[in-house]
C-alpha cells in the first residue's frame, strides 16, 4: 500500500488547498467589513491558522503532509532518505512536493475568495484586501523582517522534526498547536508566513483574481516570505541532524 | 454487542440535542442581554460550537455520532456499506438517522431556551433572538451564501472522512477542533450552519416557542442552510471516494 | 495496589483544592482591580475553570477524581458498584467523597485568597468580591436559575459517564474541555456552579475570611447551586442507565 | 541509547531557548507598539506561554525537558533516583541541568529581541520594555508576591509529578495546558514567573542588550521569581512524596 508519486502530488494539493482556504478565510473573517468575526483579534487569527494546518494535515496524510516548502527543504537538509515510505528524497520528487504545495495554496486562496466574495465587494482599504492573501511587515525593514521569518520557520521545522521522539506524539494536533504558538509569539512583526507556498500562492491569486478595489500585490516584499522560510527550514534540518 | 436501529435513533437524538443545547446556548450567552458572556466575541462562539460537537459526539458514540444530515449523506456518497457495524446503509436506516438528528436538534434548542428563559424575556432586537436559533447571512446574497455553506460543509465532511487514516486519530476532539476551525475561518459570511439539522431544528423551535418579542423565522432563507450543506457533504463523499 | 478510603479522602481534598484554587483564581484575575488579567473576558473565565478541572483531575487520580458531589451522586444513580476498584459505593464511602470535596473546595478558596491578597485589599464592589468565590445569577429568578443549573450539570455528568465508551477517550483533557463547553454555552445566566462543593466551599470561605470591604455572602441563593447540581447529576446517572 | 550528560546540557539549552523565545515573544507581540498582536490580551499571553512550553518540551525530550530549575529541584525533593535513564540525581548533574536552563533562557531572550528588534526601537515606556523580558508584580508587596509565586509553582510541579499516574497521560500537551491554567488563574498578581530561569535569564539579557530607551532591570525584585519558585517546587516534591 505504498503511495505513488501522483498520489503524493494530489495529497499535497488537497492538503495545502484546505490549509490556505481556512487560513486565508480566517484573515478575511477578521479583516473584511460586515463579517461575523470582524475585528475579533489575534487569538482568532492564531487559532484559525493553527487549526487550518490541523485540517490540512489530516487531508494530506498520504504524502506526510508537508504543505510547506520549508518543511520539504528541512527534511532534505535533515538527511532523510524518504519523504514517505516508497518516495525517495530526490530532485524529481522534491519538485512534485513543491508543485503540489504551490498549486494547492493557489487553489485554496481562490476558494476562500469565493467563500468571502460579497465581503470583498465591500469598501475596504486595498491594503486590507491584500492582507487577506499575503503577509506584510508591521514595520518594513527587509533585514529584520527576514530575521523574524527565519526564526519563526526554524522553530516550526525544528520542533516538527522532534515530534517522533516522544511517546505521546499527537500528530496533526501537535503541528497545529505549534503553529498557534508561533503565531501568538512570533507573528507580531511580519504576520508569520513561515511557509513560501502560504504566501506566494495567495499573492498570485490576489494578482489574478478580479477583486474589487484591490491595489498592489506588493511584489517588492514578496521574496522575503519565500526565501527566509527556506533558510529557516534548512537551518532547522541541519541543526536537528547535528544534535541527533 | 451490535447496536439496534432503535438505539441508533436514540443515540442521534441525544447527541444532537446536546450539540444544539450547547450551540444555541453559546449564541444566547453572547447575544442576549445581561448574560455573563455577553459580547464576548467570535472566539467564544467558535469554541462554543466546536466543543458542543465534542460533547455531542461522546453522547452519540453508539451510532457513530453523525449529528448532521450532511455527514449522513456524505457517508452514503462515500460508498460505505454500514453506518456502524450492523447498521447497513439503506433508505430506512438513513431516515432513522435524519429523523433522530432533526428531533434532537429541536429538543436541544428547546432546552437552550429553558436555560436562557429570563434572558429571552429581556428587550432585544428580534433579529438577535432569531440569531440565537438559526443562522443568517451577514450580506444577503443567496447564490454566494450558498457557495459559502457548500465550501464549509465540504471541508467538514471531507476531513472527517480522512480521520481514520492517521495513527494519531483523536476522535471527538478532532471533530471538535475541525468545527472550531471552520467557524473561525469560514463562519464570517453566513454563520456556518454546515448542518441542516443544526439550522432547521432550532428554526422550527423559534417558530413554535413563546419567545417574548420574537419576529420572523426568516423562512425565505431557511432552505440555504439545508440544501447547501447536503450538497457540500455529498461532494465531499464523492471526492473522498475519487481520491481513495 | 488498591487505594484505601483514607487515600480517597486525601485525593479528593487535594484535587478539589487545586480545582478551586485555580477556579477562584481565574475569577479573581478577571474581576479584581489591577490584575494583569483584569477584564479579560469570558473566554478567560471558561478556559480557566476548564483547565482548573484538568489540573485537579490529575491530582486526584487515585480516587477517580470526582471533585464534585454531583458526579458522586451521578455515579450512584448510574448504579455502579465501586467508585474506584476496592472502594464500594456505600453510604460511608459516599460521605468520605463528599467530605473530601467540601474540605478541598474550602482550602482551595483560602489559597486563592492568599494568592490574590493584595488585590482583595483594593477598593472594589462587595458584589465583585463575592463573585470571586461563589456564583450568582445574572437575573435573579430562583426557578429559572435552578433549571439552568440542572441542565448544565446534567450535561456534565451525562457526558462524563459516556467517556469510557469511545476508544479515543482522553481522560482529564476530555473532562476539562467539557467544562469549557458548559461554561461557554450554559454559563451566561448563573455562572455555572454545576458543582455543590465549588459553590458552597468558597462561599463559606468568603464568610469566614477577613476580606477587606466584603458584603453579604448571599445565603438566600446559596441552596440553588447545591441542590440543582445534585438533581442534574442524579438525572444524568438515571438517564445514562436507562439508555445503556 | 542512554543519553549522555553533554546531551542533557544541549537538550536543556535548546528546549529552554525555544521556551523563552516564544514566551518573551508573545509578551513583545502584545506589549510593544505596532505589532499585529498589540493589546490582544491575557488569553494570548496565557496560551502563548503555555504553547511555548509545548514546543520547548518536544525540543528537550532527551533530557526529560525540565526547562525550569523549580522542576529540577522538585524532582530532587521528590526523591527520584534518576533525572532520565542513565543520568543519576547528583550535584554535578543538577548543575548541568541548572546551567543549561539558565543559558537557554538567556539565548531565547536574545533571539526574541532579534525577532522583535524594530518594535523595541519604537517609543514605549521603559517598564513595558522590561516587562517583555522579566516579570514584575502588579502591586509590589514582596511578601505576598512571594506567596503567589510559591503557590503557582507548587501547582505546576505537583501536577507534573502526577502526570505519569493516569493512563491518558498526554505528555507535552498536558504540561502546556497546565501552564495555560496557571497563567489564567494565578498570573494576575505577579505575571507568573514560576521558573527561576524564565525570569533571571531574560532579565540578564535585558541588562546586557542594547535596547533603545530601556530603564532599570529592577534587580531589587529579581530574587523573588528565583527563590519563590524553588521553594514552591521543593514543597511540591516533598508533598508528592508524602502522598505517594
Amino acid at each position: 500500500m505504498d503511495v505513488s508519486i501522483g498520489q503524493v502530488f494530489i495529497s499535497e494539493v488537497v492538503g495545502t488547498a484546505i490549509l490556505l482556504l481556512l487560513g486565508v478565510g480566517v484573515v478575511a473573517n477578521v479583516v473584511l467589513p460586515k463579517n461575523k468575526g470582524f475585528a475579533s483579534g489575534w487569538i482568532v487569527i492564531s487559532f484559525g491558522w493553527g487549526l487550518a494546518v490541523f485540517a490540512g494535515v489530516y487531508a494530506a496524510w498520504r504524502s506526510g503532509a508537508h504543505l510547506n516548502p520549508a518543511v520539504t527543504f528541512g527534511i532534505i537538509a535533515n538527511g532523510q532518505d524518504e519523504f514517505v515510505p516508497g518516495i525517495a528524497v530526490n530532485a524529481v520528487n522534491t519538485l512534485v512536493y513543491l508543485g503540489g504545495e504551490m498549486l494547492g495554496a493557489f487553489i485554496g486562496a481562490v476558494l476562500a475568495f469565493a467563500a468571502y466574495k460579497k465581503h470583498f465587494d465591500e469598501e475596504a482599504p486595498a491594503a486590507d484586501k491584500l492582507a487577506v492573501f499575503a503577509t506584510g511587515p508591521a514595520i518594513r525593514s527587509i533585514g529584520w523582517n527576514f530575521v523574524t521569518e527565519v526564526i519563526g520557520t526554524f522553530v516550526l521545522v525544528f520542533v516538527i522534526l522532534q515530534f517522533g521522539n516522544t511517546p505521546t506524539e499527537i500528530g496533526p494536533l501537535a503541528v497545529a498547536l505549534l503553529v498557534v504558538a508561533i503565531g501568538l509569539s512570533l507573528g507580531g512583526p511580519t504576520g508569520y508566513a513561515i511557509n513560501p507556498a502560504r504566501d506566494l500562492g495567495p499573492r498570485i491569486a490576489h494578482a489574478l483574481l478580479p477583486i474589487k478595489g484591490k491595489g498592489s500585490s506588493d511584489w517588492s516584499y514578496s521574496w522575503v516570505p519565500v526565501v527566509a522560510p527556506i533558510v529557516g527550514g534548512v537551518l532547522a534540518g541541519l541543526t536537528a541532524t547535528a544534535l541527533a
